[in-house]
């Protein structure tokens, strides 16, 4: 196994606490493992907390500040956070407007974040959540009951991360949160597993002349493994799937194209031209992009791609400032 | 070879299609290989051009914009653009202020920016060249002579840019832009080799249990092959050297922690919590830090350390306002 890391056991520990050193617009609690923001935002608006297993950075930390996240909350490598953490997590950031849960769908972070939700109410702090469930690829899987959460999960952050600041109520932003969680879809692939630091070697075996098509961000099993196929096969066999599951057609969206840890930009804007071409030759016509790495899984080769319903009201969400080290706009 | 390619002779221009599809602040000649703003900067301004091989991205062309870059000329992977890709970008972004051409120091690059700026001034564009030559890890190389220019490359484009926007004249920015070459230092490593589309395996063999200390970012030799070691051994091999080179000791510094391209995040806050570390002992005080992949080595694991001489004015230039697709804040 090839890192820049100590004992595999403190990995997460201490890459938080670099990450407290380097980001001043953070403020880190390494023993919760909490990352909050250094300056917290106004009372009265709502806050929002999210949070899973580590090694998907810079979701949720780098997603932590003005515009997005309140906090984020950081279980072990592809581990969910503990209701201790989240509580924690929930009860700080509350600034009387109540907190939003942002949750991907996995059995322990949906549990977990449940308890922490109730222990907050017993407190009285209002909860609400919104589980991301976006991935087409597989229905029930390894971690889940249910579709897993995935690439959407960021742009929920965003898009509610920007309505929380703007002073909407709880059950707005909560009810936004669910429309764009609702209105997107995802698929990734793979060229190469994962290595989980704790485990040492690859998570999976993927011979040198396959790929895993439908790839969840753990390295679970996807839908099919096929041969290497250049980049202009491989967008449709992305790209169908979604188009397959929800109608995108004659209407505009968000395109976001995601590398999963360790692949090239340049592979990553080659992809993205691959994408946008099919969407241009099926009348879908993007209203804003992402690309680059955003959602990953440690050092896996690939991406994934997800397509957002976009209108007015979260097209202006989308651009309104937000000011976090992994996400930088218009501020 | 695994990669999200087509025909490996076509990668850079199909990268740089779909960027200019992802990227609205940017227009992209596709033809000529050449980056620039969608909206030119202000008539009277200096102008700056960079540019280098491709594969090293986001650096350059994904510094284009407000507050850095005016144009990037993209070569073929780990290879010079040629003096009319360069020529070209440094007539069309001339606002009549004369053009700043920051080069790394590599043979070819050095000679084509060269040539470039003599048949502008043939046309009567101004222009002053800054060649970064940071790399404490080895004097003349394979693609040398002197020492190579890597991270502080990164850093000169930021803060150059800065007083170019504000309106700081061409020797007036030029003196600035050699002041940051001058004071920075940087040192690389790799865990594991690149590979180059064209060539279709990996550039050189590196063994399961070592490391290469002091690599170039075209996957040429370093110092020496070590044992692969743990992250808090690793950081003192990449920060001994510079501080050997330069003496920060008493000063402010910019830290630059810089993933090689395959690196997860998680390993590089980890890393910079060890370089972090060291500064402290050494009583050399980190006025500012970035985090991240910024100056790649195509699909290697590995990282980099940059440390520069910071004081108030070069701080303020740093603060300054830059939105570029990838480095962007505080506007």
């Amino acid at each position: 196994m090839k890192k820049l890391i100590n004992d595999p056991s403190d990995v997460v520990t201490e890459a938080l606490t670099g990450m407290a050193l380097a980001e001043p617009g953070l403020r880190v609690d390494a023993d919760q493992r909490v990352v909050y923001r250094a300056e917290p935002k106004d009372a009265g608006k709502v806050a929002l907390v999210s949070g899973g297993g580590s090694g998907h950075e810079p979701m949720h930390g780098g997603f932590v500040g003005f515009g997005m996240l309140d906090a984020a909350c950081a279980g072990e490598v592809f581990t969910s956070p503990v209701p201790d953490q989240i509580l924690a997590a929930t009860r700080e950031v509350d600034r009387g407007a109540g907190v939003l849960h942002i949750v991907k769908n996995y059995t322990g972070d949906v549990m977990n974040f449940e308890m922490a939700a109730e222990l907050a109410a017993a407190d009285d702090v209002q909860v609400q959540t919104v589980v991301t469930a976006d991935d087409v690829a597989v229905e029930d899987s390894t971690w889940t009951a249910g579709r897993r959460g995935v690439g959407v999960t960021v742009l929920v952050e965003k898009i509610a991360g920007a309505a929380a600041e703007a002073g909407l109520s709880l059950d707005e932003v909560a009810a936004l949160a669910r429309r764009v969680s609702e209105g997107g879809r995802s698929m990734g692939m793979a060229l190469t597993s994962c290595t989980v630091p704790a485990a040492g070697k690859p998570t999976f075996d993927l011979p040198d002349d396959e790929m895993e098509i439908g790839i969840g961000i753990h390295g679970e099993p996807g839908r099919h493994r096929v041969p290497l196929a250049p980049a202009s096969q491989i967008a449709p066999m992305l790209l169908d799937p979604i188009l397959g599951d929800l109608d995108f057609t004659g209407g505009e969206v968000i395109c976001f194209v995601n590398g999963m840890g360790a692949t090239p930009e340049l592979e990553l804007y080659l992809m993205y031209g691959e994408i946008a071409k099919l969407l241009q030759e099926k009348g879908i016509r993007v209203a804003r992009s992402l690309v680059g790495s955003y959602m990953t899984s440690l050092d896996m080769a690939g991406c994934s791609v997800t397509l957002l319903r976009a209108d007015d009201e979260l097209l202006r969400w989308w651009d309104s400032p937000v000011q976090t080290p992994g996400l930088r706009w218009g501020r």
